[in-house]
């Protein structure tokens, strides 16, 4: 029986909603979630929401594996001094949901769980909870001890990849870190993860050229002459790469579909037609972690938080994407 | 009568087909369409292609307009030393293309056509016949005595509207433009001009971020900060605008449909989602000038150039906005 678990996140945002819907919709077949975080929290949303999972405290993997099936097992790892109060920021709840990030790496890590799937938490209850990580995938890379992992986003309805070469930076900054980057050695590391986790022989990938129209040989921006285009000749000796495309002419005319993953120069110029074309199913990924780590494609929505109304349909995907990248890299090791 | 005049662009892409395919499908009912440029290629595409189009060669816009239903009259600005070859570069091919837009122009500036959609024009012939402008848009600005005009993109399937504050540039220059911008005055030229041309009373405008996430409260760059959310702010006394809003999130979740345009700060910034969107029926306009310019939202497509396989589905579009935007003008002129 393989484990994944599911860290909480914000107990004030969606994240125990999703957790619990997304449990009645996920078949038992496969990997069995084992919930780190706050068995208070869940248990407030199931009666609140009246979701009727059955769910029950456990203190060790073991013990999860050996209930039946049908039963969510939780891993409490650190218990609210209130209840949940949804839609607020509370350094309590940020501290749970570091905790509950931390045992489910620890668990990966160790070998007691296959994957992790980590329910959004809110930056601002993170910050009031004494933490001042680089993001949620920056503190978990922390946490295994990696360097800058990739940041990939999967739809499972459309099939589309859209990997970013930079993330969370300001505009301005974009042009040096791409000058500055080593796009041969960036690429080789994807290269290597859509072969590991996604069980791709010969991953086809896209690069986009980082100013209008690819830069019209040159006309708008030197990046594609000067860095990317021959970054892409040196790395088209051993792997199938094309580019640098006009980003806005390679969606409009659907060239995605003619890839395995399309390689974004950043967030915008990836998230924009991904979120356009990936609506409720899209996954985040992070490649390049010891561990499998997938996540929902959206926030806290403390809007609505509480509600009922939170759709669990993006975390059920990353809770599936993460069970095949598992198993993908388990078939890898035993028949390498 | 009202009549368009249509620019056939280079004669050496797709334009002369997609001008004769488009005459074909339009009504009668709305203005008449009189093509600038080359007989000799119009008459060339229409028998290679067997589309079976009655041309009449004109020599004024009172002989077009004295012509009956069903014939596309063409007034020659300049004719081939040789047949079209399509898909090629020719110098030649580029001069006709610049006398057909110039004709145009003209013809709107006397009030002859009520407006003027231009076919594509390719980039390097238009280089190779001495012209060295800033782009189809800047050199038909100049020719109207016009300063820097907005680039607007219509769909009128979704009726989605993106509007572009910076067009044509690296994006290394991007921010600084946006910095040192009147971004007051460009939104209120762009609210008049979908007053005027759109008829829209009270526009409501959304204007995007630079940044990712709109910097999330500075921590990704300081534009939002020190420029865009100033100049919301002043706005929002007399105009309906709301922002700056994270792109991604932005269209992921639909929300230009509450808008009457999206303002985005850069090219892929808005064309991205755009032509995700928008795929076919786009079309571009040019807005702030004295006369109506419309355009479809591709190039000269060289590489289907002369096979029959090009689409007019966005010149057709393209027609019909003009046509539309001229009425409106008429209708505020005639009941201001």
């Amino acid at each position: 029986m393989q484990l994944t678990a599911w860290s909480i996140g914000d107990m004030n945002g969606i994240g125990p909603e999703i957790i619990l819907k997304s449990f009645r919709r996920i078949s038992q077949s496969g990997s069995r979630p084992l919930v780190t975080g706050s068995f208070k929290a869940l248990d407030y949303y199931n009666k609140l929401l009246g979701l009727d999972v059955h769910l029950q405290q456990v203190h060790s993997p073991t013990e999860a594996c050996s209930l039946p099936e049908g039963i969510l097992p939780v891993l409490s790892t650190k218990e609210p001094c209130t209840l949940p109060n949804p839609g607020t920021v509370d350094p309590d709840s940020g501290r749970i949901a570091l905790s509950a990030i931390s045992k489910a790496v620890e668990l990966c890590l160790e070998g007691s769980c296959s994957a992790m799937v980590t329910a959004p938490i809110h930056k601002e209850a993170i910050a009031a909870a004494g933490c001042h990580h680089n993001g949620h995938t920056g503190y978990i890379a922390r946490l295994c001890g990696s360097g800058s992992p990739i940041m990939l986003f999967h739809d499972p309805v459309t099939g589309l990849n859209v990997a970013l070469a930079t993330i969370h930076e300001p505009l301005s900054s974009v042009p040096g870190l791409i000058r500055d980057m080593d796009m041969g050695a960036f690429v080789t590391r994807l290269h290597q993860s859509l072969q590991q986790d996604f069980a791709i022989r010969n991953p086809r990938i896209a690069l986009l050229g980082l100013n209008p129209h690819a830069s019209d040989g040159g006309v708008m921006g030197t990046e594609e002459q000067d860095f990317l285009i021959p970054a892409i000749e040196q790395l088209s000796e051993h792997i199938d790469i094309q580019g640098p495309f006009a980003a806005d002419g390679f969606f409009g005319a659907r060239r995605y579909t003619s890839f395995d993953v399309t390689l974004a120069m950043y967030h915008d110029q990836g998230l924009l037609p991904f979120k356009v074309l990936a609506f409720d199913t899209g996954v985040n990924v992070t490649l390049g972690l010891p561990i499998v780590r997938t996540s929902p494609d959206h926030g806290t929505s403390f809007d609505i938080a509480g509600s009922g109304k939170a759709s669990p349909e993006s975390f059920t995907c990353a809770a599936q994407l993460a069970d095949r990248i598992a198993l993908n890299r388990n078939n890898r090791r035993n028949h390498p």
